[in-house]
């Protein structure tokens, strides 16, 4: 397996950046829920350039179901998934076909696949590849939140700006306010100028990173394995299937290693009548498993490798020291983007693991 | 597929802490490499409980082949490996056994196995059973020496005491010293402070954690997946099946987010005719595939949950609060016994890729 | 997993019988393999309905690569592999759409599904969907080809029609022969009577059914894994994903139960230095794994269910007896297209097995 | 993947013939069902060596449990199933180790796994291999018993001798029936023509074969998938994973050929609110998914290829033609004792299934 991921339930990713389509099958989903497809738009349009901020490629990322979906609701077969390419300008990219970018996946792909990739515009590394994933996760996504599920992220921090904590009450409301939020974070004033950062980055031909925070409110205890298939494991899996994900870390993360056991175990204790954390210092995992507390995550997302300066490479066809200027389109951040792509393939990891916990019935239930 | 990791290569992991014995299955191993049982002692011993850090509990881990090992060398059918708990002492755990242990899996396993799981000791999420992996890891790992592939690891913060950084050049001599180490530090100073400040936590009935970073020098360009079976997502798939970790980065890590695109960027340059990158801030892998340079990831490794000083907890049958005081043996800090683990999945992960690449004769060539 | 199979090449299959579309997703196959679009084609076609004795439902069955094939040329990323749906007519089902047909998928689906699942013309269950198969498995067939194994199939028997046997030297050209016929036998004036055979069922509103002979020849040795995953476990798994098949027996088959030991044995000789076997009743595997003599399997492929008869069944919505008479567009016999499924997958099945021993460089050696 | 088998529950076989000991890990059991040991050594009983019919070779065969069963009742974690080899004499093969005996494993493993592999009495490839099996799908059926779901296979053909087929009323009491009797025929006088025609094929130096026939009696419908999990694939990939098993066939099996559609086709009624099938010519199973009706199928297990006769073999060493005399103890049959082992597979495949559609209580509801 190679383009696959999951177990109950399973996307297969295809596709290239200039090629006529991009897409996924989403495989294993029950059958007989109703897709919310403005829901669905939202959250493309989540993933999608906009602005001053964005590249200036712009995609329509029409949505198209050629199989397991019908009138809108699932029908338990193969969701084939597809995007079509309708904006490719792949000229743009022939000056480039022997230097790699520096960043970019361009030499270990000439490596990877001996010189035969589609090396426009990144081919099948490019992030528009994570289009499909959001679509597909956000089916998942709607599942969970029949159930009580739910998922949300912000911008912890872009380039050193940082955003508010969660406040400890209401963490649905705050969960629902960013997923009514194009750019997600807690306090939009932070917003501001993280956007002023972006801006700033692209005048001087460069580009930012920053770190996503993520939540998974409302899953129940008992969901993953130990060791190999642990929930750890699994969204880890995931979160590094996005380009640019370069860390990933779970409740307190690195910051454990700063403190004392006593500091950072999570005394349990009984609240109206059920078993809860005190503190939730190990993210909602003990042991690879959930034990009730909400699921914290945050993700690393390194700064977008396109940039319009000039940089030192190789030309890989005459093995000589070259330069290379990109011109194409690029963003000067896709952090903001890729809060997307987290949410639905968090999603995806959550929903496949409850379905093999509960079988195909369990988002009924 | 639930206590199975792996493609070509694969390990299914059983046993629990107190039953009579824990071990793997390792399948998918080429025939007819001789296994260098000194070598896999040493490194069983390096994951092992020693002096005053460490806890009491002493086991002799004779690793033991029921099948597909034959003198010594690889049959290439499964190799079930067995190692004998004889040191088990499970009534130590008869009081606990209704109290989950704050941090640890106690509750969580409650809820995912409705009780039935075997409790003394962690049972099956006991770290114990590192022991097989390890066993089983070192013998991919002896397979990849054998290639010029050399794997180490260094703990590079103890509970905020800082390692030194690898120095520029002559990292295989680095890793080879390392790799002669019980405690893995490259400045042996710094290591004795680590050790005071382990026993200094002991002394306060208390644990410490801190971070791990590992090198995998000489793969080759071009090994991975894009997206989902990307060298991050299986590494990381594998560190999170390590009790304790608790997050993973690549290359700088969550030092991407304050840097700048044109900083992070590592360019290309031909040196000795061969295509390298200037830095290697992107831990040697672009795209999830990698890219010739080293590989390096760090992972977090969270304070040992068993402390000695009471806590609250609540008791799991009667649903009321309670305090608990871990008697039983453990360890102030596992960070110095995880780095074999450590050592042992990586190794086992770049295997399994390198012979999904190769076929099963990888490791002649 | 549900509609994805293989371990280093993978198909995963969607599309419904009425949709937009049906195709699969090829993974894991070899960069730099020229795709013989002529012989692709030539696949498709011998799959095709043709004359008299088929379907009255023409598609120009157009092989699409929306990813993964650049210029004919593999590029060893996921290959999207599209035929469009031109010629439908859902509407002729729509009477059927609560009446299933005896035979056919449509109530064992309706259980499956609870009713959501496509009903035109079988939906994902349709013989259409092993169109893509076809595809995807003439590109394993023809990397076989260049490594000197050729595959080929006969119709050894048509309801009750016997074709003459493999004469027993010759095999290659024998295979070679039946590859290019497009009704296949070995013996042409048989097939003209299993033809007329076929006009006769159609003529009765019936339909008939019989057993297909498959060959693999020049399998190397070695290649295949005691047990789950032998080559018969192998290629019986994706022999039973062709709607149709219900049986699959290797070598003697079913006559085993009638030989003794010392008759049923192959017994090894010298030959030309190398180890052969003086029969080949096991059809060329052993303990699973490849011999080296050819590999022989037959399929029985029972009568299309599609039959203009009146026939017995109920009606699922009001739960009470009916009748149902067939009309749409059917075949009197698919086992003349069968075989070009069987070829393919046989394909399939064998290449991945060869890369999963080899890897990705196996077609070039 | 290589020895492991399934989706939500797997098994992982391990061991050689003449090794210390053979097992298995069954992983993905749900926790708190309670073992009816009686009923597995009953079952492993079945399996077993006995009389004058079978191997002079006797194991006690005793199932022991590492880890995952806790007091006769599973925890849900991986169940390490051993089985000590008691009565070794591999010194029997040492003569043998270069000369392949023909029917046998012995000259592909030697190329699988280039000598490496344990010779003595087949190493991994003994019908041994099949006791961890046995205990292994003795649980699953146990769990399939508790909702009244019943497996049973008769040996329908011995080397010519048909036992009665089963009528058409009563079959539970029929499969009981079965279920009891050590030797599996549904008419005891045609067993003991059975049990003579085996002695005979020892008394001759020779062996005999037959045909199974066995049924699942119980199944709703809806279970499977389309394509490459259906069910047919799924137990045909089990079935062929015991050795001597050459074919398989569904419902009507090789018959199919020489019927009509017409006659083919299982016409639907409604019985008692029900929707059931008049006839059962498709084995219960249409596209790959359960109908309700008993699942029906039939294996062929060929002649024991162990025979003292002598028979022409080649020296892998020298490279030379020569002839060989097997010593050792075998069987002049297996059939009978392979039955066990294809009931146990059965419900091992149905469980697995049932569990992948209901989740981890699919036993209890």
């Amino acid at each position: 397996m190679k383009n696959t991921i999951g177990n109950e339930i399973t996307i297969t990713l295809f596709g290239e950046s200039h090629g006529p389509a991009i897409g996924c099958v989403l495989d294993g989903l029950p059958s007989g829920f109703t897709i919310d497809m403005e829901h669905l738009s939202r959250s493309m349009d989540q993933r999608k350039a906009v602005g001053s901020i964005s590249t200036g490629r712009h995609e329509a990322d029409a949505v198209k179901f050629l199989s397991g979906v019908k009138n809108g609701v699932t029908e338990g077969t193969p969701a084939a998934i597809l995007i079509e390419n309708t904006n490719t300008r792949s000229s743009d990219y022939d000056a480039l076909a022997d230097l790699p970018r520096p960043g970019h996946a361009d030499y270990s792909a000439q490596m990877r696949y001996s010189g035969y990739q589609d090396k426009a515009g990144g081919g099948h590394f490019s992030g528009r590849l994570t289009a499909p994933l959001v679509a597909a996760g956000d089916i998942c996504r709607q599942m969970l939140d029949s159930k009580g599920i739910t998922i949300g992220t912000h911008i912890q921090n872009l380039h050193g700006i940082e955003d508010d904590a969660f406040a400890e009450t209401g963490l649905k409301e705050q969960l629902d306010a960013l997923n009514s939020r194009q750019f997600a974070v807690l306090n939009e004033e932070t917003g501001k100028r993280m956007i002023a950062g972006i801006e700033d980055a692209r005048n001087h031909e460069d580009s930012v990173g920053g770190i996503l925070e993520t939540v998974i409110l409302g899953l129940e205890p008992g969901i993953g394995e130990p060791e190999f298939d642990s929930i750890e494991s699994r969204i880890s899996q995931a979160m590094f299937s996005i380009p640019a994900v370069k860390g990933i870390a779970f409740g307190e993360g690195y910051g454990f290693a700063g403190m004392y056991g006593s500091e950072a175990n999570d005394s349990f204790l009984m609240q109206d009548g059920k078993v809860v954390t005190r503190t939730n210092h190990n993210g909602g995992i003990n042991g690879g498993i959930s034990n009730g507390m909400p699921i914290v995550f945050t993700t690393v997302i390194k700064p977008t490798p396109s940039i319009a300066r000039k940089q030192d490479t190789v030309n890989m066809k005459t093995l000589e020291n070259a330069e290379i200027a990109i011109k194409g389109r690029h963003d000067p951040a896709i952090i903001h983007r890729a809060r997307a792509v987290v949410d639905a393939m968090s999603a995806f990891v959550i929903a496949d693991m409850l379905q093999s916990a509960h079988g195909r019935d369990w988002w009924k239930k």
